[in-house]
C-alpha cells in the first residue's frame, strides 16, 4: 500500500491518540496562557501547516474572542523588521519542526517576551526546543511527501487549544466524536475511486469553502496540486463571487464544501451561480439541496457542529487526490520536484 | 478608449492628487492614532481592496512595528462571533464604500470602542459614515468593473498612513516620486501590446512575488482572471516552492515580480527552479539576472525603495491584462458575469 493511502486511513487512530495523550498537556498550556494578558495571537506556518493555521485562526477567534494574525515570515527573515509581539501569543506550526523561517519567528517572539507555542510532530525538533510550550501531534512518522494525517492532527491541536483556552467542557466533549466522523468519511473511498475516472484529463478548477472550511478548500486544492499537478485554486465563496467567478465556463470543475451550518446558504448560492454558467460541481455535503446540484455528490455523515466539520470534510478531498493521481498514472508518494522538508527563509 | 485602459493611464494623476489633497488629513489621523494605545491592526476588505490590504499589512508591520490581521468577515456576519477589538485600529477598505460585510466589521469595531478608519473612493458612502476617520482615494469615478486606479490609490493611502504614523519625513518625501515611477512603467505599453500575442491560447499559470509584492502577485492574477478568464494563481515564492511548484511543466507560464530588494534572491531562485523544469518566465524587474531568464523580459524603471515598488510594479500586469483580453477577443470593460458592487455577507 502507498504511504499516502496508508496515512489517510490512519487518521482516526491518530486523532484518538492525540486526544488521549495531549488533552492534559493542552489544558496546562491553556491555563498558563490565561495567566497572561494576551491581546492577540500570531501564527507562523508554511504549506499544509499554513492551511491548518487558517483553521486555527477561525476557531481561536470565534471560541476565544482573540484576534489572530497569520504571520508574514519575510518580515522576520529577509527584511529583519519584525513587529512588536510582547502582548501576543505566537504559535509556530511545522510538521517537521525544522522550518527555518518558522523557528526564526518563534525565536524573535521569545526575545520580545511573547508567549510562544510550537505545534509539531517532533517533540525533540529545533522548533519545539525554542518554544515555551509544545503540542506534539502524536501522528507517527509521516512518509508521504503530501501531508494528510499531520494536517488533521494540527486541526485537532487547534480545536483542543481553543476549547481548553475557553475552558468549555461541553466543547471538549464534542472533540471525542471527531475520530469516528473521520472514520465514517473514509467510507466514501470506493465511491470516490470510481468517480475520479471522469477527471482523468481535467486540467484546472476551483475548490470553494467558507468560514471554518476556508482552510479545507486550501488544503484540498494543495493536495490536488501536489499529487495530480492540477492548476486548481481555493477560494472563499464570498471572494470567488467578487471577481474570479468570471473564469467559470461550460464544464468548469468546481469542488464545493458545504456542511450544515452558518455558511451553507452562501456555498449553495455559489453552487447555483456556477450551475447557471454550465460549470460542473463536485459537492461534499450532508445537505440534499447542495448534493442535488452536483455531478458527483459525495454525501457526508450526519452533521457535527460546523466548527469541527473541517476534520471529516478534508478526507474526501484527500481520497480524491489519491485516486485521481493513480488514475492519471502518477505516484502520489513521489510528487515530481518535491521533498518532505522545504528550506525557505 | 476603453474605461479600463483610460483608468490605467490616469494613475499618475490620481496618485499626485491623492498626495496633494490627503497628506494633511492622514497626518491628523495618524496623530489621533498615536494618542491611543493601539496593540494591533485589523483590516477588512474584499477582492482588489483585499489585495491592497495585503500591502497595507506589510507596510504597517514593517514601518510601524504593529501586528496586522486581515479580518475574516464571516465571523462578524454569518457566525456573529466577532473577536475582541478594543485595543485595535480597525480599517475597512472598499472602493465603493458599500461593501455590506466591511461596514459590519467597522460597525462592530466601533461598538467595542476600537479606533476605526475607512479607506474609500466615496467620502459620502455608508462605510465612511460609520468610521471615525476617512481617507478618500481622490481617484474620480471608476467605471471599469476591474479596478486599477483605485487599487494603486489604496496602496498609496496605506503608504501615506504608515509614513505619517511612524512620522518619518524622509519616507514621506519618497512618496512624492511614486507618480513619476508609475508614469515610467506606463511606458512599457507598446512592448506589452506586442508581447501578449504569444499568450492568445494560454489557459493557466502562476504569478509569483514575495514580501511587499505578495500583494502585486495577487492583484495581477486577479486582473488576468477578471478580464481574460485565466486560471492563474498568485503565490509567495516561498509558499510556491513548498509544494505547488510540482504543477510546473514544460511551457508552464509564470509571471515573476522581482524588483531590487530583500526578496530579490528568493524570486531569482524560484525563477531558476522554474527554468530547470522547462517553464516559461515573464519577468517584471530592474535586474539583468532575472530578466535574462525570461522569455518576455519587462524592464522596470530604476529602483525605488522596495516598499514603494508595488505601485509601479502592478502597472505592467494591468497592461498585460488589458492587451491579453483584447487579443483574445474579450471586452475588458464588460467581464462576463461581474458587476461593480458585489454584495457579500
Amino acid at each position: 500500500m502507498l504511504f499516502f493511502e496508508q496515512e489517510i486511513l490512519e487518521q482516526p487512530d491518530v486523532l484518538t491518540r492525540l486526544l488521549q495523550r495531549q488533552t492534559g498537556n493542552v489544558q496546562r498550556i491553556a491555563a498558563a496562557i490565561r495567566q497572561r494578558d494576551i491581546q492577540h495571537v500570531v501564527i507562523a506556518a508554511r504549506g499544509t501547516s499554513d492551511n491548518a493555521a487558517t483553521y486555527g485562526r477561525y476557531v481561536l477567534e470565534s471560541h476565544c474572542g482573540v484576534v489572530v494574525s497569520l504571520a508574514a515570515p519575510s518580515l522576520f527573515t529577509l527584511y529583519r523588521r519584525p513587529p512588536r509581539l510582547d502582548s501576543a501569543l505566537v504559535i509556530g506550526v511545522s510538521q517537521s519542526g525544522q522550518g527555518q523561517d518558522i523557528i526564526e519567528v518563534i525565536s524573535e517572539a521569545k526575545r520580545q517576551g511573547a508567549a510562544t507555542l510550537a505545534i509539531t510532530n517532533f517533540g525533540d525538533s529545533p522548533l519545539a526546543a525554542v518554544a515555551d510550550h509544545v503540542i506534539t501531534l502524536e501522528a507517527g512518522v509521516e512518509c508521504a511527501v503530501a501531508a494528510t494525517k499531520t494536517y488533521t492532527a494540527q486541526l485537532m491541536a487547534f480545536a483542543l487549544l481553543a476549547t481548553a483556552w475557553e475552558a468549555d467542557d461541553e466543547h471538549l466533549g464534542l472533540l471525542q466524536h471527531v475520530p469516528d466522523m473521520v472514520g465514517e468519511a473514509l467510507g466514501l473511498k470506493d465511491t470516490i475511486r470510481q468517480a475520479v475516472e471522469r477527471y482523468r484529463y481535467m486540467e484546472h478548477g476551483v475548490v470553494l469553502g467558507r468560514g471554518y472550511n476556508y482552510a479545507t478548500a486550501f488544503e484540498i486544492a494543495l493536495k490536488l496540486k501536489e499529487t495530480s499537478y492540477l492548476v486548481i485554486e481555493p477560494y472563499s465563496t464570498a471572494d470567488f463571487r467578487h471577481g474570479p467567478i468570471a473564469m467559470a465556463e461550460e464544464g468548469f470543475p468546481a469542488f464545493l464544501i458545504g456542511p450544515t451550518g452558518a455558511v451553507f446558504d452562501d456555498v449553495l448560492a455559489a453552487g447555483n451561480e456556477l450551475i447557471a454558467k454550465g460549470a460542473e460541481v463536485i459537492a461534499f455535503s450532508d445537505q440534499d439541496e447542495l448534493l442535488a446540484l452536483a455531478r458527483v455528490p459525495l454525501r457526508m455523515p450526519a452533521p457535527l457542529p460546523e466548527w469541527l466539520s473541517p476534520m471529516p470534510y478534508v478526507v474526501p478531498g484527500q481520497l480524491f487526490a489519491l485516486y485521481l493521481a493513480l488514475t492519471r498514472g502518477y505516484n502520489p508518494d513521489q510528487p515530481r520536484g518535491l521533498s518532505k522538508v522545504t528550506v525557505t527563509r
